[in-house]
């Protein structure tokens, strides 16, 4: 395994950073997460093309993780064109809409391409150098906020983990999803900090497997005590009680807390409900989107058929049999014992509860 | 795709057959089952060498099919040893105490190869011609009987496949694990041949993904309605009401209904439970163990981590994750809503009425 310098064992995991020394002013250097776990590879962008291009093909991936990458990508894109004092701004626009195309259904890629453009369009200073400083700082911005609301999850949501105990996460809700620390897997690591001793049951995450190549790869390097299993293994280690707790990630809540995640998610939550084991959701409260009532108006995206046909580039199935795409599934409210946001625990789970937790401040870590 | 000659897309699905007109006096022929999906390749086996290692590398898989396998493969090594009036029942144990060696732990196996002997020790004729043709005869039988037991349970279960409906099945037990027909898939035969049409959801059914490689495949081949689903995926197809009951095999029934089977099959019970669809097992009533109380009692295999880390060749995950292995669980008999055999469907399952019925005659298929 290839180690890059600034990613060894004993450092925060990272899966993007800004890197001053590189390039001619600096560059986004990010793990390349389509060549764990196998290869640990760092990539350094100096172009837009570059950044656009890892977007795209997936090596960062995470919503979190892809919107601190288009931040700084546009930082990136800038540098490349060199722009005078008196059109950066055009050239950012062009930065702007050409790492838009990178992945069209990725909520945080435009949501922080806007923040940048906001903040562009916010700038009163003469130079581009100052602009660029101040688009600089805003990216180190969201990367921060990103890093600060994951480690506020992994406080609110770490005595969920408990001593002894064994929990179950399915997908990668981790630091690589991330800018930092994950969201489902910030529990852990805050509980492992405490100095907990725990269990995790990782699941594969058919079809790709972000579970056996990302969170399984995270875990172990962070020391943590992880056990592969394939997905439908889920039920019996539920039921031979070697777990205490299941903690996902969410990509997207209705107002009801009804929640879509990576598929299987769902069925998860009915087999730890069937075995009496708490269900909990581990997001930002981004995540929510109030303007959806509840799971039955969430859109589901289906995928390729190729992606159940094949594992990797191996055909494993008739190339031309039918399949079945979901790539997320909607697990209803009353399957979630409680929602763990930078803001605190909503449990038990209820619209009100859920509004409540939005429009307030966010409450001291406990 | 290559076809061999006799396993054109309108001839009944058999992973095995002798062949007369094969070898000298005859061969056992076989689908290598580890070329499918991708090719169908035909072997022929003149050796006993060639028969254990088919059955060691799963080239012919399925409790009943490997029974066969080593039934012909009896023939088949003492035609190679070429033996005299005098010496063939020497030969007769060395063949069969070097095919036992192929797969431990396959009850089947031992199961045929004893009845084989058993077939060799009661015969008082003078010329291994006479000898020969007598156990020729013989593991015929063990084919007939094994197709018509199948052929059974089709008949019994077959009214449990609604018109225009949807099944959901896990692994492979299907004609590819018996001599013809299958089990859990000779329902949806035997409801495909009245005419009725429905579509049937195919868990892949990890590690080794039986369900994509073989259950797919037959069931395309046959001109039903399949589906792909990766196992993560069949909450879901329950959720949105696309089946109306799970069908799977067993590897091994205890006196009070808990059933083992491929690992994944407790979960789907638990699933199909949890949205009112019921669950059913069809298998040979060989498969029940009356000395076993319950599912407690059944040992459960660990296989090689390799199998969950591995995809084929592909390494998914660490090289060195902790895996959990186990090949089968076990289902309760409390999610059973009926077992199939080939004397009759036992619903609701108990104790007493599987006695009932493993003592009883066959019923005439309805």
């Amino acid at each position: 395994m290839k180690h890059a310098t600034n990613q060894g064992q004993n450092r925060v995991l990272r899966p993007l950073w800004w890197n001053a020394a590189a390039g001619r002013d600096g560059a986004l250097e990010m793990i390349d997460q389509t060549r764990l776990p196998s290869e640990l590879v760092t990539i350094t962008c100096t172009t837009a093309a570059q950044v656009w291009e890892a977007i795209k093909q997936l090596r960062v991936r995470g919503a979190p993780a892809i919107g601190v990458a288009a931040a700084y990508g546009i930082v990136v894109g800038l540098d490349e064109a060199a722009p005078t004092d008196a059109n950066w701004r055009v050239e950012m626009d062009k930065v702007c809409d050409f790492l838009a195309t990178s992945r069209p259904t990725a909520v945080n890629l435009f949501w922080a391409i806007e923040r940048m453009r906001r903040k562009g369009a916010s700038l009163t200073v003469k130079s581009w150098a100052d602009a660029r400083a101040a688009l600089l700082t805003e990216a180190h911005a969201i990367r921060d906020e990103d890093a600060a609301m994951c480690r506020a999850i992994g406080g609110f949501g770490q005595h969920l983990i408990p001593d002894g105990g064994g929990v179950l996460t399915h997908c990668n809700a981790g630091a690589l999803a991330t800018s930092e620390y994950g969201t489902a897997l910030a529990l852990m690591y805050a509980a492992h900090e405490k100095g907990r001793r725990f269990k995790v049951f990782v699941d594969e995450t058919r079809p790709l497997l972000q579970g056996a190549r990302l969170t399984a790869w995270e875990l172990q390097r962070a020391g943590i005590d992880a056990t592969l299993i394939c997905d439908n293994m889920a039920a019996v280690v539920m039921r031979e009680k070697k777990v205490n707790a299941v903690v996902t990630g969410a990509d997207r809540i209705a107002a009801n807390g009804d929640t879509a995640n990576k598929i299987g998610t769902y069925g998860v939550a009915v087999l730890a409900s069937a075995h009496g084991i708490p269900f909990y959701v581990a997001a930002p409260s981004s995540t929510f989107d109030l303007s959806i009532p509840d799971g039955s108006a969430i859109p589901i995206e289906y995928r390729d058929p190729a992606e159940v046909r094949r594992i990797g580039e191996r055909t494993v199935a008739p190339e031309d049999i039918a399949c079945y795409t979901p790539a997320f599934d909607v697990t209803p409210a009353t399957l979630i014992a409680g929602i763990v946001t930078e803001k605190g625990l909503i449990s038990p789970v209820s619209e009100s509860a859920i509004r409540r937790m939005l429009a307030g401040a966010a409450q001291p870590s406990p």
